[in-house]
């Protein structure tokens, strides 16, 4: 489909989501990575020395030598995407500047997530939602623009949901969130948090949990996205997990469903047509656990190469009428590999 | 207020919950062991020698050298309470049996909690269920009786929804735990299945969470105890904790209240009198942590000597009314120390 | 090389190590599982069902259905070679049976690993080994016969030592190793022994860490293997990893060397030739690792699919001559994925 | 003994290390913390604000309230004693002006511990080398002083060698450390560094290791310590474990000694009278473990309130002599509690 391989680079190269994009991209069939941008004191430094690489899986022998650039326009040029791993904070600064300057902003950042005009995308629920940034070209004279990937919770949950929301209707969802520590950067939580413990609490993750699904799910309309009407209350936990975000979900459909109906509806869920065939959609895009005691994230988080969404443990919610359990890859689904999706996906819809 | 120690036994004495037993015994000003029973296997061997001691608290030094006795009425003939770490099938055919030979029975097991002449016994909670005891003995013939405490994972959120119920009035609750691996007992849970993981089942245990809170927050009438009218949902995980379960919790009251109000509540909630000043009695029954993060199995498990429930993150509820997080120790309040302070109850009610 | 797949049956299929056996040998280009057998109480059942499979890639699709038979000749009788994860006390009456009706059979189990004309063959070291079994079978009349790999911690660390025995000759060692919970089965450890924990002994251990490499590191004379004059003092840990195996290794050589010289010789080292084109060969036989923190368990075990050794911290030892930190897969190279390699190095050398 | 309590100020009293200090301090029978001091961007605040408290013991209520000021001899004025729990580059500037200034510095830091003039105590080992200090004032024309504890795994090391070298000389030996996090402080060790996972080296550590003992083995003489001849090679991990070092050690006495010599000598060890009955002294020094797999840190890290040295697995060494494991509550007796230990020793002696 490509005939020829699309130059990108990534923002926030050395951290660990930066990481695994880089090991995502190790040989993407459609993008090369020409420029690794870091933090100021890191330009110049060859990748190897600048990183302290946290993943399993060897770091890309082209990225070792790759000296870093700075998170400039000028910098990344033989770019056309940028795929952004920076923290909230410069996002906010950094990535209109790159899409002012014509590059598509593939985002795992939080920061503009809650524009009316940026998609936030989950390709496998909601594709058709890229088309909102012809408006928001339009709305801000960008030649490049902003797309946005979910928070790591969400993503899982918000797949899951969709295809009950699809055949059942959603009115209202419980969400408790058992989450890995990738999730928090390198270095991120301390061990002595973590060993022989929980946090129950995760700054900022239960507002984000109780709000994205509701755009996620909404439908297009004239004027941007329109909500979907479900409502959400979350508890965000961290536990001794490395990758791999379990959530226990209770929810409450327009009627009454057999735990079997929600399993038909979950198993036979697609993806829309046109996020179906990209390199990185999820084969298949659910699947479904039938142990008692499964998902596990050490156990499932790889399923799909980690792109895929599993469900376990459907039963009868006495309050509601479903509960559930989902488990999602946080760093690669829920982050790296959702903006990569997305980039897919804007390169298929001929919008880059 | 005791004027000689009463003599009492341990059945189950070699198991995780048998040790909490014997160590919070150590030294008990009320009652002194005079018996361990165990297995057939382990009979006549010294309690050191047949025990794999995996608390850090040492061994007592009276305990290491008693000869294990098997569980009968026989073999602990010189008590007058026995406690029951037995697993609940043994418990099933056994309990019975020392009740009728005249042994008061303060059992951890789940085997008998739903007879509806058997108190379900949280002294902080219903301490006036133990009157149900007199209706056992009349039903049964027995000279002794059958006494229970709860699940460990009911617990310690029963004790918070108590304070809430008397306030405010209670509907729906929504239940999520991360409970601890001392509550599988020993070997328990295989290390391969929780380090890096999360085990999102356990099995029983959810029934016994939406079950046991109605019964025990119910009122004892003429004819035992009517149920609370409130209904759960539970999920119940495993994480990698040795001891102290976290439950996230939302409830629906009878009306909305604010966070301080419930607050108010839950720090002002005092034991009924006559469970207030017994040996085990927790102080204080509950305590709020302010802290963002707070409470923390590591941290705020021993709080109280273990006895104490403890809640944090009290805020609005978006679907239901108030959100928070309860911790309890297990194995301390959820197991051996919740059997003890029951049988201190029924020592001070006169009863025994 | 081989033009049509060799049947192959695995002994103990639904333990860890078996469950490893059935991973490594999906797909494999010269091997066909016909069989999987396991304990008389899982007979007739689909492998799916009667195994909890604890690896985290998927369980291969052909070994779902397949129908567990008894370890016995006649149940897998279409195979040729049969792997042997069978506990030492089974292994040690069943092996012979299989090598007398006809079976190669390459055994994980430590049963025959002393038996002066059995090979405890580790390929790169010590490939010529393997002739033993035209002795083993003169002696004892078998058509078949018993191939063994040593010990887990025994492996990564004499492979490492090979190559400076080659260089330097070698005197003495001590051995520390700091083992995962996969090296003690299902279910093994309990996680109550290990979270927050150390366990500084595994039985049994260190006698063979201590004995192992003196036969694999000897040489191959007329009356079998003259072993090696080094002597080893083991020290032996438990800790709470997953898979892979650290090895804290101090040695004495002939004469010092300085720790560069140590590297390069660890680096060229190069397998017997006849051991270096098979399927699991390792790639490279051993990888060095610069960085002042390294070999991680995590991050280094699955280093050339888990066969390589990897080994770091090269320095000079105040006492004796080199020291240095050891890791290999402890469930691939140190165990089923050892036993196939042998398996493969006995095709080639037309033992079969 | 002591009838007014003495003043002491904690310097960095709001690290891991500054919070055992804190935490043993409290109800102390000699000793009355009347500053805590912490970095410039906390002064001011009160010690519960600015402090993220780690341990399970809660936080004294003294404390809570306490304003922290700056780590200057004026700000503390006040006390007589300082403990030092700063990290060594500020140790290094500050503590000569705390002992010039007329304190007596308790140090926790590595800054000083290699002057000659400088005492390396353990006062159950060596407490005669505190008469350095005379030497010290001497030189440095200080009327306050400095005295040091040596590094976390050096101490439990060289109290079991202390009890060796008594009966049977010491030659060298060699070490392998599991040592905790909380030796690295907090946040320290990050989590992603450490769950499934072992790190083989501690930056400086095996050279304290290999030097430490040295000196506390050795006489005090005419012109200061002449060090014991022994020699060491070590080996430094961190792994998964809260608190407690763990430490696997091989020795080479002056001729071979039975291990059930060794135990008698261990378990015969006595300190040096004038440490005897001090508040903090090893109740008792050492503690011999019978049984094959102990010491493990969480259980028997408390042991004798966290300052007994535990000791296991005594056996025949096939290179050296004898092996064994020793384990030592690292923030206790490897820190906070051995400079108080030694601050007893300093008012005992009269050189206050």
């Amino acid at each position: 489909m490509i005939s020829k391989l699309i130059p990108v680079a990534v923002l926030g190269a050395t951290g660990s989501v930066g990481q695994r994009f880089v090991s995502l991209l190790d040989g993407h069939p459609w993008f090369k990575v020409v420029a690794l941008a870091a933090s100021d004191r890191s330009e110049g430094k060859p990748y190897a020395q600048a990183c302290r690489w946290v993943l399993s899986d060897p770091m890309p022998a082209w990225a070792r030598e790759m000296a870093l650039v700075p998170a400039t326009p000028q910098a990344v040029s033989g770019a056309k995407i940028v795929f952004s791993a920076l923290p909230a904070d410069l996002a906010k600064d950094l990535e209109p500047e790159f899409s002012k300057a014509g590059f598509a902003v593939c985002s795992n950042a939080s920061s503009y997530r809650r524009e009316a005009d940026v998609p936030l995308l989950l390709p496998e629920v909601n594709a058709e939602h890229i088309q909102l940034i012809r408006q928001q070209r339009q709305n801000r004279g960008w030649s490049g623009c902003i797309l946005t990937n979910p928070n790591c919770t969400s993503t899982g949950l918000t797949v899951a949901l969709k295809a009950l929301q699809d055949h059942f209707g959603l009115k209202r969802a419980f969400v408790v969130s058992l989450q890995a520590l990738s999730g928090a950067g390198y270095p991120g939580v301390s061990s002595l948090d973590i060993i022989d413990n929980v946090i129950p609490n995760i700054g900022g993750e239960e507002e984000k949990v109780e709000w994205e699904p509701r755009k996620i799910l909404g439908s297009l309309g004239a004027n941007g996205v329109d909500f979907a009407e479900v409502q959400f209350s979350a508890h965000t936990n961290r536990v001794a997990v490395v990758d791999g975000h379990t959530v226990c979900v209770s929810v409450e459909l327009n009627e009454p469903v057999s735990p079997e109906a929600a399993v038909r509806a979950l198993n036979a869920y697609q993806s829309p047509a046109s996020a179906r065939d990209l390199p990185s959609a999820p084969q298949p895009v659910i699947t479904i656990r039938e142990e008692a005691d499964r998902p596990q994230p050490r156990l499932d988080r790889l399923t799909g190469k980690g792109m895929t969404t599993v469900v376990g443990r459907v039963r009868t919610d006495p309050l509601f009428h479903i509960k559930f359990v989902v488990l999602s890859h946080n760093t690669i689904r829920g982050a790296a590999g959702g903006s990569i999706y997305n980039a897919e996906l804007l390169v298929k819809e001929k919008l880059l």
